[in-house]
């Protein structure tokens, strides 16, 4: 553990009304503390860190400002939040963040009140903001009331549709509401767009001196609606501020650019919108992502997320690793048969690295696509790419496909485009939580007509998916992936092209056969060879598809076995509930078959280790043994039918 | 049947290419005939009317100049397209439209091939025509190649988070294409936000006059990139245009507002576009919805939809309605609870007449939020003033609802918030067809933890479920109910809180249980009364609840009948999959049970009336009767367990 940090004047801040006393030097010193502790906490933990840095100074001033939990502010993602939760009261508990039973890793209503609203997905805070700004105004939580509402918005986030679509309602209902927009150039990649592009321009040719001299001198020095002087004033300002046009045309008023990390120009402009703001409002303010730790200020992702690391080096602790990741996999794959295939493109939302796409980036710039947080329009705009003859890969996290989902149905599946899926994130996610679980795709899109819905059982198999994905022309098609590291299974030199609907079968056993659908199979194989030295050898299948369902070899299974198990890494309403479709309408239930289907539980699982969130949903190898020993009659089962 | 009207003109235009050797006057003359054979033929079928009186110059226009299908022509929504495929070798048919096996009320690819993206939920043409216009320039489709892609799109439908994310993502890439942005102040309902108030500023002050006088002296006097003139043509445009600031920064070109309706203007700025267009442009043209047929221009919706009419008078020729309309049972009974609880407020995107919802604007207009079409922000504003400590209830129709579900999973339902979703056009839904469909939202919603799902079997029943969900703050809660007339039962004075996961029992009867969610209720009655003739009595219980189950009634039923069967108005993996896995679990299949669960088959089905729709769907009383007589073997089951 490295030594702690020396925080004097923070250790004194045991919640934000503790700042008010405070001059406007003790609250840089305590930001300097702030950030120290930070980057300490961080160092041992693991986690989001460059975010954090860079709203460092932004932090104390909202919570020296404003009286929150009365004011609600509301942090877009949210993975920025560190330093708010030091500040907050929880900073006894910082060093447990993202870990079983500790902090979570975003804002979390059921965790503070100081959390007003839970994020982790991007661009949800403007709606969220002015759902409590009617709120105020209609006489919402009449016990304590509800004061300002501020969204704290990043540049990548504001470029997702419904951040537009919050600051058109917004700016249209006038409502006072403040949205900062935390311009850092810099989502997770770096962003892409013509959003991105204008918000550059508004701070081309550093207009930052100017206005800081302007900002010392007087703080009545403000954009309409907040200047009272005359229109010599009015003029200044015209140099002072570069435009925001943009967003005075969507009837908000604009502020800014300012320096994010001055507190000499933070705090006053600060002070008068909230002295003077009637309407809503947008603060424009620019920070630099990693702020104050030199090794994440230099790293390409300004530190997004990081292992335990080194305070003093900056090099990050982490586990050798073993096998390659899955993502890796997909991404490799794809790019030999990209080279292959020149009709062959890829589309993903802000996370070309997340979702392996980087390797395509490298190697077939012109052929693949960085939409922005704009998952909508990612699925759509694959679904035109088709339309028009080529082949995309949309590479989008489970847990942020559900954004596109309407896309899904009604541009790709009811017009039986051959728009290829390629589903990272699938399952339980460890340290993320329940908000980036992804949980509900295979329910979401195996009943819809035409979808084939594939799951790899290990990486090699994945290979033969990204195959079979770009060989299949006619209609949708999907394969689901886990996050993390493959299980090290010899790979083949290529993915061979899967006949569709067609399980197979990895193991000849008697009395119970297990129907396994994605990476859960090797949990199986753990719990078959446990179950053998009970003298009990399961049947196992790796079924590969949701849809369409292996009937022949599911029927035959259910024939030829006294109990059938489904497995998969997904809620109720999916795989399991697709077999139990087909054999119920077959009639196999008429006569008897035991049939058990392990899915999901029906609980949002907090963050944990992956293997213990599984344990949590009684998905692993004990939990398969204890299901097959209870099905084949070892253990009671409590209600049977009379 | 009205006399059909004098087109010679228009009788001459086999196809798109028949315009081409038209002169401009004769294109004046086309219109007129297309939009008198439009009004003629939707006066024999009803329809969508106004949309497409809005568009006739356009799609002349449009066809005129370009090359169809080798230029893809993208209509947002395309319910505006009865002219554009009166044009495209489809006026023999017109007159089928939206009828069982006639043409689709929208574009659709299959059914021709100058449909280039079918459409109907909105704001997806520019996403599409941004996929044609990279796949054109990666050698997509070289059979043919690809031209131009021109997007279509309505001032409503821009206003969708996912337009602004593809005219980001557009204008970035700097691609050729062209949208369209037609603007009649009219989505459905008169359109709402702060783009509205945008565009209407970018026309205020009749600049027409000074337009249409410069475009005819001089094409090139266009703005920015087009015009080759100079710096005195470049202020003459200043004065011209008025704006479009907006859209420039997005990396668009912008030009406009013109008179849609005024070839004059029209042809050639159309014209010198396609001649000199490098990267993307957007062409603003102002339009009046109903234009040229007097009553659907004085409508308030502009004649939106209509059903059939007489031509002269425009009055509409509607069956007597028997019974109340669910949507209208929804509004009253809504109002009539935010009378008594202030706390009640209301949101719909885009949709308060479509929704019931102008009751609650009539009664309390400054509760109820019309967020535009923006379903994405709809949901986590409900969730805000949720947390607010109000009471909101967010009313979509179902399919649109999909547009928002990732909000609904990550704003919602993992903080547990009590939004009341009025899930509205549940099921099969007739004209609008497969696009339409309320198909997924029981199966989407019910893995959902902490969700209550209902469906009403009745408009007493909606009733009902309006006064539980006002009642419940233990989380959310969604109650869905289909498109068109109640059944016309006895209407109660108010609803009543109905106990969160209880069904009610219908008829006790015997060997076989059919468990209904939703209104199948009324065929499973017919079908059992047919039975009763042939000595069966089913027991029929109505659920209420997908979510959670009421355990204790199905585990019973299940002991006591020989065979269940569940009945819904939904995709698999909703409330029959929910019922066999919790059967399956409690081990009730161990022993047998002769389960069936009937549910939307695997299939998109067109347009029909709905009950032909649900007689595709094989749920209606027949075949309830059928798999009733099946299960109890007095059919053959195919294949059986061996």
């Amino acid at each position: 553990m490295s030594e702690r940090p020396n925080t004097p004047l923070l250790d004194q801040v045991r919640d934000p009304s503790d700042l008010k006393r405070l001059t406007d030097a003790q609250l840089r010193q305590v930001a300097d503390e702030l950030r120290a502790e930070t980057i300490s906490a961080v160092s041992e933990t693991g986690g989001h860190l460059g975010a954090g840095l860079g709203v460092v100074e932004l932090t104390v001033a909202l919570h020296a400002l404003w009286n929150a939990p009365r004011d609600r502010i509301i942090w877009d993602v949210s993975h920025q939040t560190y330093p708010h939760k030091i500040l907050t009261g929880r900073r006894d508990r910082i060093r447990t963040i993202r870990q079983k039973d500790g902090l979570s890793g975003f804002t979390k209503r059921a965790e503070s009140p100081f959390d007003a609203f839970g994020a982790a997905h991007s661009s949800t805070s403007i709606s969220a903001a002015l759902g409590f700004a009617v709120a105020r105004d209609l006489g919402g939580a009449p016990e304590h009331g509800i004061g300002d509402a501020i969204a704290v918005i990043g540049d990548g986030a504001m470029s997702a549709g419904m951040a537009f679509e919050a600051m058109n309602n917004a700016g249209s209902l006038g409502k006072r509401m403040i949205v900062i927009l935390n311009d850092n150039e810099m989502s997770i990649a770096p962003p892409v767009g013509a959003l991105s592009n204008y918000l550059s321009r508004l701070y081309a040719g550093d207009p930052f001196q100017e206005f800081k001299a302007a900002a010392k001198g007087a703080v009545s020095l403000l954009p309409p609606p907040f200047q009272q002087g005359a229109k010599r004033a009015k003029e200044m300002l015209k140099g002072m501020t570069v435009g925001g046009t943009l967003f005075e045309e969507l009837g908000f008023s604009y502020v800014g650019p300012i320096d994010g990390h001055d507190f000499n120009q933070l705090l006053p402009v600060l002070r008068t919108v909230k002295a003077r703001a009637t309407g809503p409002v947008l603060i424009h303010i620019v920070t630099k992502k990693g702020k104050g730790y030199a090794p994440a200020e230099k790293a390409r992702d300004g530190g997004h997320a990081t292992a335990k690391f080194d305070v003093v080096s900056g090099e990050q602790k982490k586990a050798p690793s073993n096998a390659p990741s899955y993502t890796s996999v997909f991404g490799k794959e794809l790019v030999r048969l990209a080279a292959e295939d020149p009709r062959i493109c890829a589309v993903t939302a802000a996370m070309p690295d997340g979702t392996g796409l980087n390797l395509m980036v490298e190697r077939y710039p012109s052929r693949t696509f960085d939409v922005g947080i704009a998952e909508q329009h990612g699925v759509t705009f694959s679904a035109g790419l088709a339309a028009g003859g080529l082949k995309p890969f949309c590479a989008m996290y489970s847990t942020f496909l559900q954004r596109g989902y309407d896309q899904v149905v009604h541009d790709v599946a009811i017009q039986r485009l051959p728009v290829r899926f390629a589903i990272d994130r699938a399952g339980l996610v460890g340290a993320d939580g329940a908000t980036h679980a992804g949980s509900f795709d295979t329910a979401y899109l195996s009943n819809l007509p035409g979808f084939v819905v594939m799951a790899a059982a290990d990486e090699a198999e994945l290979m033969h998916m990204v195959a079979t994905a770009a060989a299949h022309d006619d209609g949708p098609i999907a394969f689901r992936y886990p996050r993390g590291e493959g299980s090290g299974v010899e790979m083949p030199e290529k993915g061979e092209v899967l006949e569709i609907g067609k399980g197979r079968m990895i193991q000849q056993g008697a009395r119970v056969a297990i129907l396994s659908f994605g990476t859960r199979l090797s949990e199986v194989m753990t719990a078959s060879e446990s179950l053998r030295a009970r003298g009990i050898t399961p049947t196992v299948a790796d079924v590969r598809f949701a849809k369409p369902l292996d009937r022949a070899l599911i029927l035959q299974l259910a024939a030829d076995h006294e109990a059938l198990i489904t497995i998969e890494e997904g809620a109720v309403g999916g795989f399991g509930s697709h077999v139990a479709q087909l054999l119920s309408d077959e009639g196999v239930f008429d006569d008897g078959l035991k049939f058990r289907s392990m899915v999901l539980p029906d609980t949002f699982i907090d963050q944990a280790s992956p293997a213990d969130m599984y344990a949590t949903a009684k998905l692993n190898a004990p939990d398969i043994e204890a299901k097959v020993l209870e099905v084949l009659g070892v253990a009671q089962v409590s209600q049977k039918k009379a």
